[in-house]
This record gives C-alpha cells, structure tokens and sequence, in this order.
C-alpha cells in the first residue's frame, strides 16, 4: 500500500502493531482521527500516556491498580481466607462480572510457556508461595482459574505440586459443557472428559 | 463492566470512541498497552500527535499531505488533464493501488448527505469549480469515482450538472458485475444495470 503522506504512514505502522489490527482498520482508525477535531487526539494520546506512565500492578495481588495495593485486596468485605489464581488481569474483571466470587486474587501475567520462553520464574508463581507463607493462617484455599490450553494445564500442575508441599487447600474451577451449549457442537476433548468428571445430580 | 482502575476506564472510554472498536476491544488493546513496554505507548502516542498537528491539505486537490502540495499534484509524470473526483483519501489509495489511472485527483471530503446535515458546500465542489475554470485549457475531462450509494449519485448528479453549465467532458467510473463474481449472488439492482448498461463485447 502506497500511503499520500510519511505521517500516515508512520502512523498506520504503529497502530498496526497492537495485536488484531492490520493495516487496513489501521490506515481507517488514522484516518478519522485526522478527520475528526484535533482535541479527539489529544484526549487520546494523553489518556493514553498517563495510563501507561503512572499504572501499578498491586503489592499483593499484582493486578493492575492506580494506588500501591489495588482495591480488591484493601477491601474488608472481601473473603481474604480464598485466593483466586488466575492469568492476566481481564480474568480478574470476567470473574468479578460474574458476581459470584467474594475472594482475593492473585495475578500471575501469564501462564508457562517454554516455546515463548515463559517459565516458572517469569510469573508471579514465587510471590504467591510467599504471599501464601505469610499468611498461613489466614488463607484457607487457593482456587486455580486457568485457561483449559496446554499452557494453563501445565500452569496449574505446577503451582498445585507446590501448594501441596504447603499442604494448601487447592481447587480448580469447573470443567464441562458451557451453559446454553449443544451437545452437538461440543467438542469431543470437553464432552468425554464432562462424562468422566460426572457430577451427582441434586 | 467494572474496571479496576480509572487510568483504565479512561483509556478505555477513548479508545472505545474509534469506529468499529467496543468496549471489549478498547479494554484488550489498553491490557496489551500495560503489558508492553511504555516506550511502545510513547511512540504510538507520539506517531498520532505529529500527525494530527502537522498533516495538511493538498492546496490543489485536496487529498491528505505532508506539504502545502502533494506528490500527485507536484509530479511532472502524471497527466494533468484528467481529473478524478473521489470522496475520500482512502478512495485515492485504493485508485492508485489499481495503477490503472495515471491523472490527478480532486478529494471532495464527503458526499451530499442532507441526513447527516452536508450539503454542497460543507464539500470541495466549489473549489474544484474554481479549479476547472482556472485551468480550463489544461483540464479535458472529469472522472467521477463515488460511491454508488444514494449520497453518492446524489453528488455525482450535483456536480455533473454544474460541470455541463461549463462544457466539461463528465465520465463515470464502470458500474456492473465486479470480476470474480458470481451471478447467482449479485445483488438484482446490480446485474439489472449490467444489463441495461451492456457494452459491446470486442
């Protein structure tokens, strides 16, 4: 694609970096913030920078945060004796959109991955076994939400193999059939190990 | 969707006023911001700062520029007697990514749309009016490359009205059945114009 202008072009390369945009929705997105008034940009770009400048990732849970310990933990109506371990923090945000969980969290950024060169030592797996250490008496579970991937499997084996030398509680969240999913169109992996994992029906 | 940090939700309320991105997708692409170095921010934020403060207008054409003309109406090479008249940039680029069309241009910056409150002279249809006067000798013929849509040939017949008050030649860009296509699923008004409009088969 020949671009009229080296500012548009420049442009459309560094928005087409941000993952899902190509070219084209790039080249769209520049061009109606050229279209548009020049405070639409500002308002952008500053929002932006002082995201980007001034995010923390909480002291204790390593969710993102704007102060030293994020909302979730400082809170005292909060159930502080059950630890949710997840992966990044658009997991934390699904969770509590559920409104069906009322404990802590702890953010590892991400899950092993040894093709992407992502080990045990780039999570926040050692921080958890501390966080865990220090406060044995008063956190009673810590309950996995890991994606069901390879990665996330292997995640979780790995902290539960861990949390049992701590004689940790030490759950999984539910595995099987999707809620308004068809049998049908499920596919085989989730419905064979649905059948195995049968539940008794109440 | 509760978001655990205002620096976020801010973010996210700007991104989310891009077209064709939700709150879903403004949330992703913040979270991939964060994760991601904060020169990555800095450049992206810098890249549409200087283009939003120093992108111009051609003088002569209209079409987006770095300098006071641009490339197309400055170059030596290009056929100064054709004059395509599109609506947008983006129909500038995808013309020439054709290399089939070796004239200048004339960027209108919108189409007659009396719903959305555009009439002839929120458009540059006056300007190229002066344009064709000004040039008169040098300029042959107009080519009108707009949407086919309802504003569209409403401003095509707009400006090829004005243009026969000057004696212009007025063509159109071909409408009919794109290549590749198939009958079956061409739309009716399409393949019934095709018809209409049949050339001879050489």
């Amino acid at each position: 694609m020949e671009y009229p202008s080296k500012l548009i072009e420049d442009a459309v390369n560094e928005v087409s970096k941000l993952p899902g945009i190509g070219k084209k929705t790039a080249l769209r997105l520049v061009l109606h913030l050229v279209k548009e008034n020049e405070n639409r940009t500002l308002a952008l770009t500053e929002s932006l920078n002082k995201l980007r400048a001034n995010i923390r990732l909480c002291k204790t849970c390593f969710n993102i945060s704007d102060d030293a310990e994020c909302a979730i933990c400082r809170s005292h109506r909060r159930d502080h004796s059950m630890v949710c371990v997840v992966e990044e923090s658009n997991d934390v945000m699904a969770i509590e959109n559920t409104s069906q969980y009322h404990g802590v969290y702890h953010v590892l950024g991400g899950v092993i991955s040894p093709i992407n060169g992502i080990g045990p030592s780039e999570l926040k797996i050692e921080q958890l076994l501390q966080r865990l250490t220090q406060k044995k008496n008063e956190i009673q579970e810590v309950i996995l939400a890991l994606s069901p991937t390879m990665e996330g499997d292997t995640t979780a084996f790995y902290i539960n193999r861990k949390l049992k030398e701590m004689n940790m509680k030490v759950t999984s969240i539910a595995r099987g059939v999707p809620v308004g999913g068809n049998l049908e169109y499920t596919d085989e992996i989730t419905l064979g190990r649905s059948i195995t994992a049968r539940i008794i029906f109440d």
